[in-house]
């Protein structure tokens, strides 16, 4: 294509609502055009991106025995009534009514779908397993769409669906899926993206795993290991702690006038906090009771942790004192039978603790939760600290990073195929539930992601796989004939051998062409010019830099060839 | 793929309310779910042909240079209320609010959507001209879904627009789609298509054509010329009549008791009815005000076209008494002044007319507008008829026939260029405003529509370049293990060749297994048996029963790979 005929426009300027680089360069580089808060319309050149990357999920699906099906957008809320999701989710859910006043949802995801289209089709167990997938239109009403396609609130996803007669059989399968998806990423040109066990969250189901990007500008905080394979999303991430081997001491209440942190109390008894319990309240949305969680004083309490024991929402705890709790003083000795209290796993380590005495003014020092309080259950409710201990391989490498969650994949269970009363008739004739698992990468965070992974201070840098196009021509003074002769020669054949090219031919500066080419990233770029003519050579490089030629002119059109097929190969042979 | 793999299940019976060929297969061959009313998921059969027909669209598309792009389902009201199609637009446009109350709708259609993206983008008459179109879903709360894909409320479409700075540069665009039109219809398998003139009703603009498959289950009339190329929808055929070459008679008003319609006037007469002035009474929605359209007695009123001239939707007049005007004896001479009379063009063909005179049971004969009323404007309000005029060739050979309108091309002007307000600098320095044209084809009509065209009694013949599979591969007794050696044999061999197969090798009687393929309209059908083996050889079959041949062994292979490419390039090469 030639650069004047794409319908695009780039800006200098960077708008001042972006922030990451994705956003940045997707608006200054003419990639999309926001029509609502979260919504976006794409130019020619990211629906070329996009194109990609849904041709390379379709591959793997169908590599791993996918059929591609097609859900509705719009559905009527009856089955989203019978999963129970109709009332359960909150208003990132549109719901609205048709002309005949029905009620009506637009899928932001379609479990629901999925499990219509399969119970009436799947009925006996010879049927199974099979996977069903879409790339399809989603809404989600999210209250904070930001970063431009990182988060929004329409978007396209690759949605697939499995259905299995046994646990064994979907774990099988999940393990391959977990592979596809590995491949889709690395295809995509970021290998670098992880796995990580996750919280299933509104999707149900207990075993889940997130694809995320590694970077500072990610929503989510991980935990990994650098010296193993551990990787989990903070909200899930187990901790262990190293034995403080304290010894026990001697219970004694002290006077702590108006210290009401814990660290101010520490820092009093010249103690490091440690070796003292820190206490936060909260209260349970299910009935307002109150949950005093005591952690050692050193770490902090994972809310989602708590939450999951709880099996309930939580919030910060209001009135302490209506609950005969002294703020800034509450310790395990002493506090009120009615309190329901939670033991952090971390308070196994030590003996010999320093703690708020249920009394204004006072702490303990040298209480022993075994020998003061007695037996008690420890729960793992505390976030991971960089440097803390990696719960699978012992060593004190835990590192913490942040993360673009780019896919996901979940063991549903049979949440859905319960609730929804779908059957299949076993071998032994008997009616059963089948499980699901179930597997999503939105294609638009997708592309922004990899845009985050590789770009320079210029612009994007694609991967030769997902790149617009493959190859740069930029003709420099295209009034020049030669210039212009040996341009057009190298667009027709470069094109006739099935290589993408977008051919600028504008009569610009060369600085203006260039910074043009930085922003549509595409990775690989000739530069056929006058001086380069006088040379006889063209000027081939990459975009990353990583590379640069002066090539003889009746060698160009090999050089270039070779160069988009040895790309291609690097990213696919990963 | 093997058949006991695909998900898909297939019904016996047909179910009540299916009524035309293609909704009867798609639900008894199991390639649709209904989800709600007009709103289906497609199993992994009918994905399989909408994708390949989407392929034939960007193609084509990409071909006379358009664009890909991607617009949202979901869009805020504002562009809408720009273009006044918020307001204008009755309750087929999906309303709704977002979480923060904002006024939403879903697309129907994108010209808004299309006007935003290019109007910050194409600001230099050089940029123009362009083509960006998309392959969406869009949502249209249709009042009556029916007939499976037909009439849906849910599809997706291939929906392009294009964007000139002349009215001669969008007729040449025009004209270069409606070819590019032609050749997708064509390589879907559907050639038959026809293109005819349209009313452009709630898209605006002037000049449209709607191609049409002609199929007795179409929604749409259209008049159709035996001798020429004239083709028309009956909203707006243009209908010319042979003078009656009359003469005057004189003027007498005769009794007419009891008699209310033309036809039993004409009977008591003894005249034909094309001797008579037929008046049909109308009120307008502007104003409610009351309209007589009077037309030759054989005839009958086109109200399209009369609302068309109106300039207003008109409905049966009430309470015609009111009004000062005798039911039944309604006529030209004598009418109350205050009424607003259209004349159609029929009614210059004939001097000597019998008509209502206006005053109950009473009648006119021998009247002559252009003597008894004078001069009268003569508008063409009148449906066209079989046998009528053609409008184009002069002779009698109007044919009437149905349609189902499989794509929509319009030339808008500025519509919505105007109204939203897009500009370009022209070459002289000015402002202008760009002109638009807009181009649609609905994915899912367009695969029943092929299949309206194309069955016979026992289900689809899918034309070879969009069938799901190419080949369908048929092992009776697969558990002879000659059978099934050489079947999988040919079915690995097929597949390593690049062509497209569903393997039945279910145990089951060849009866089952053939009917199950008559569903699946798979073009090419192999048969693998004891018997033929005992003979050495395989049958191959067309599903159109155009051929049928025992074909040796081992040179099946060949054979079958030289048939699909024969039976692709016969619907390419057209």
């Amino acid at each position: 294509m030639k650069f004047t005929a794409m319908l695009t426009k780039r800006y200098k300027d960077t708008p001042a609502d972006c922030q990451i680089a994705s956003h940045i360069f997707m608006i200054r580089g003419g990639y999309m055009k926001n029509v609502g808060n979260g919504i976006y319309s794409l130019f020619p050149i990211t629906k070329r991106i996009t194109s990609k990357i849904e041709s390379i999920m379709r591959e793997e699906m169908d590599r791993i025995d996918g059929q591609e099906v097609l859900f509705p957008v719009v559905m009527p809320a009856g089955i989203w009534r019978e999963s129970g999701r109709y009332d359960s989710i909150a208003n990132e859910l549109v719901r609205f009514k048709d002309r005949s006043g029905n009620d009506m949802v637009l899928g932001m995801t379609h479990e629901e779908a999925a499990v219509q289209l399969a119970r009436e089709t799947a009925d006996s167990y010879q049927q199974f397993p099979f996977m069903i997938y879409q790339i399809q239109t989603k809404f989600r009403d999210e209250p904070r769409a930001r970063g431009g396609l990182i988060r929004v609130r329409e978007f396209t996803m690759k949605d697939a669906y499995s259905f299995h007669t046994s646990k064994e059989d979907l774990e099988r399968y999940y393990a391959i899926c977990h592979k596809a998806y590995e491949r889709i990423f690395a295809r995509c040109g970021v290998p670098e993206v992880i796995s990580v066990k996750s919280d299933s969250g509104m999707m149900g189901g207990k075993v889940a795993h997130e694809f995320m990007l590694c970077t500072p500008v990610g929503e989510d905080s991980l935990v990994v290991c650098k010296d193993c394979d551990f990787r989990a999303n903070m909200e899930t991430a187990e901790c262990v702690y190293e034995n403080l081997n304290t010894g026990e001491g001697e219970l004694k209440k002290v006077a702590t006038p108006e210290m009401k942190t814990i660290e101010d109390v520490c820092a009093y008894l010249n103690s490091d906090t440690k070796y003292s319990i820190k206490a936060v309240v909260y209260q349970q949305e299910t009935d307002d009771a109150y949950v005093v969680a005591f952690i050692r004083g050193d770490l902090e309490i994972n809310e989602v942790k708590l939450r999951n024991y709880l099996k309930s929402e939580i919030y910060p705890a209001q009135e302490l004192e209506k609950a005969g709790l002294t703020a800034g003083f509450i310790g395990p000795k002493g506090i009120s039978k009615d309190i329901k209290v939670v033991y952090d796993v971390s308070l196994k380590t030590c003996d010999n603790y320093v703690c708020g005495a249920n009394e204004a003014n006072c702490h303990y020092t040298g209480l022993s939760i075994r020998r003061d309080i007695g037996d008690v259950e420890y729960v793992d409710i505390g976030k991971a600290i960089e440097g803390g201990i990696c719960p699978i391989c012992g060593k004190k490498t835990l590192s913490l990073t942040r993360g673009i969650e780019v896919g996901n994949i979940f063991q549903l269970g049979d949440k859905y195929t319960a609730s929804m009363g779908m059957k299949y008739i076993d071998k032994d004739g008997t009616l059963k539930t089948p499980i699901m698992g179930c597997y999503g990468i939105g294609v638009g965070r997708l592309a922004a992601s990899v845009c985050e992974a590789h770009h320079d201070e210029y612009g994007p840098i694609w991967p030769m796989t997902i790149a617009p196009w493959q190859v740069q021509l930029c003709a420099l003074r295209s009034d020049n004939e030669s210039v212009k002769a040996l341009a057009d020669d190298l667009y027709e054949r470069l094109q006739a051998a099935g290589i993408e090219v977008l051919y600028d031919d504008r009569q610009i500066s060369a600085g203006v062409m260039f910074s043009d080419a930085d922003l549509t990233g595409i990775p690989l770029r000739v530069v056929v010019s006058p001086k380069g003519i006088a040379n006889g050579t063209v000027e081939i490089s990459k975009r990353d830099k990583s590379y640069m030629e002066k090539i003889e002119t009746d060698k160009a059109f090999d050089s270039i060839k070779q160069l988009v097929k040895s790309m291609l190969d690097e990213i696919n042979n990963i």
